[in-house]
């Protein structure tokens, strides 16, 4: 859904937006109002709002993990349940590069979609071809199926891009580079990546990586609880993340503060926004409710990429809408909103956003169907029926 | 999943197979069970188990529509909210058979699908391109985008069937057949569908329409909280009906009774595999504690058809399965049992059973992405954390 259309849905968004709601209790919510903390489950993976900072992957802090780790390690830590030592993560590189190619069924699938789809009808359109393609069989292969999306996804994504943005027919068969950040970045700009780039880009693939039970993987946990296949699980978890109540929160921002040029300019703007009741995406968080532990981290990165580029006005346009939106809302900033400098500094197209975060989330997700197949009960929840009572049925010739 | 794989599952079915767990209590599900029992949401289309015959659609009871009423009434009943008059009824199938043309880029990438791909991933696959290629911009369009996939459905898995097994091309946009079910018939066999096939689709078609919060369709509304587009909750739906614990059944049976080839053997057979605590498809239910209402309806016309195909033991096997079910195990046919038969006295190659029940329950999972939408709050539920507690960060040359 274009940044245009969710300017359509405020209506919506006022009376489903987790934000606008996050002062009830998680404990009081009643059935119907989303599930809203509700266990719907258990996991080993992850704790939101709970323990350190507030976000950990299998007990590991994420500050730990983002300022230390490459995006390989934590992708490692999700998959195979540990963070790898120097001899696994170089053997993991290795085999991650090793995936890299596009199966040309999937080439010429992807050369029939048009530059006008959306970037994420194609991520999941890729998925789901890919499953046709190379099925999984059997759960025996549900690791090597999901590290064999994990190296293809920037593939998928870029040569879709690139053929129809700038009809050119990349090779996705490239392993000059060992990360799966460097190898987008090289995909999408012919060029090769530079350190800094690299570490943005592990940092960001780090903090997108698992995030418990959110929306898209609950889809996939319900997807999985039929037994269904791994393709069939990501292809669903991309199709929700696809929602601009969900993904996609770091491409709304992009779209608001590249239109202000002066950090005088963007109070003005914002200010005439919140006296409009508009939304301001970016901000505030269903769960965490004093600050989220992603953005620290991230804002670092946008900070040293704005130095590194020249940037004149962007970052300190960021840092002011950041300040204006704690002083009037008290609202902070959540994961998205300094990723959408950053990635505009490494010259990352806004439409690519969401699919990056598709890169990356594909690591939780595939771990969260991993962890319901291995205890697994279909997920088939109740209804409250609030529609007419016995109907008498009339021929239609009878009917009005 | 192949059935072969489905036997491999067994040990995942004891765990998970809601048939095994139907002695609990629906009420006391504990968290973490599957959310059974528990609601989520609210919903005016269907009850189940709860009054009549133990479905109902909008307050119309399963027996009255599958016995009277075409499948196309029973869609504009769930999609557009009440049974149509004639004239409504008329133009609704002209409407829809005006739609039946795939565009070329889906037909394109069909013949790309390999003829050894799982049908559920053609279905999955063609919904989601469909979604690149005619994208849903606003929720506006949420009728008419359903309606397309309505009358394309069809077209799809047929034209990727016969172009991978047959070598041939066909016709899509054919308006000599005025239903969905005979529209199915011609497409896949390229002759025009007799007075009785057309009666025993609209029946079957009716009876897969809708049945509430199963995971499917939960999955549908999951997507939908998050405001996606129609075409990603449809895949997403399609890709958890794929499942072998929701969708396939009457494909597991199919498998089991055409192996045999009269009463004593089906009888001698399903005895031993009752020793050897096999698992039997098509039998019993989550919800439905005595019977299931679709049994009786589909299994009416699997006689007749049997009568009329001038079948010599497939009726008969069916029944005795049934019975020796039910004197064994207490448990009754559902609404796939039957179905096995029923479409295999059509000429249905049972690879095609679980895409009928996609090209029907489409209706059933729109009708709920529109009452999610109409309503939203975004699905995020919480989980119990059962992982490591704080785990202490090692750099990479320290680790094991």
């Amino acid at each position: 859904m274009s940044t245009a259309n969710v300017s359509n849905l405020q209506e919506s968004l006022a009376a489903s937006d987790p934000i606008q709601q996050n002062t009830q209790s998680s404990k009081t919510a009643l059935s119907g109002a989303g599930l809203r903390g509700q266990s719907a489950g258990e996991t080993a993976l992850c704790t939101v709002g709970k323990t350190g900072t507030g976000l950990t992957y299998r007990g590991y802090d994420i500050t730990d993990l983002a300022q230390h780790a490459q995006f390989e390690e934590v992708a490692h830590l999700l998959l195979r349940g540990h963070l790898p030592n120097s001899l696994e993560l170089e053997n993991y590189l290795q085999q991650l590069k090793s995936l890299r190619g596009l199966p040309q069924a999937l080439i010429a699938a992807l050369e029939l979609i048009p530059a006008n789809a959306h970037p994420m009808d194609v991520m999941r359109t890729g998925c789901s071809i890919l499953g046709n393609l190379e099925m999984e069989e059997d759960f025996s292969q549900q690791l090597d199926a999901t590290e064999r999306m994990l190296a293809l996804f920037p593939a998928i994504i870029c040569y879709w891009y690139r053929f129809s943005h700038d009809g050119v027919r990349i090779e996705t068969d490239d392993q000059t580079e060992d990360s799966i950040g460097g190898y987008f970045l090289k995909m999408l700009t012919d060029k090769p990546s530079t350190e800094l780039q690299r570490q943005v880009m592990h940092c960001s693939l780090v903090l997108y990586a698992e995030h418990e039970f959110n929306a898209s993987t609950f889809t996939a946990r319900v997807c999985a609880s039929t037994l269904s296949d791994i393709h069939s699980c990501i292809t669903a978890a991309i199709g929700t993340l696809r929602g601009p109540l969900h993904g996609g929160a770091n491409e709304a921002a992009m779209a608001m503060i590249e239109q202000w040029h002066s950090t005088q300019q963007a109070e003005h703007e914002l200010m005439n926004m919140l006296a409009n009741k508009e939304k301001v995406m970016g901000f505030g968080h269903a769960i965490y409710r004093e600050s989220d532990p992603r953005n620290a981290l991230i804002k670092h990165w946008s900070k040293v990429l704005s130095e590194s580029v020249g940037d004149s006005h962007l970052y300190a346009v960021s840092e002011r809408v950041e300040a204006v939106m704690k002083r009037e809302k008290n609202l902070f900033c959540n994961a998205d909103f300094f990723h959408a400098s950053a990635y505009h500094f490494l010259d990352i197209p806004t439409k690519l956003f969401t699919p990056i975060f598709v890169m990356s989330r594909l690591t939780g997700w595939a771990a969260h169907v991993f962890e319901q197949r291995a205890n697994n009960r279909i997920i088939r929840p109740s209804a409250d029926y609030v529609g007419p009572e016995h109907q008498q049925w009339l021929p239609i010739e009878q009917r009005p």
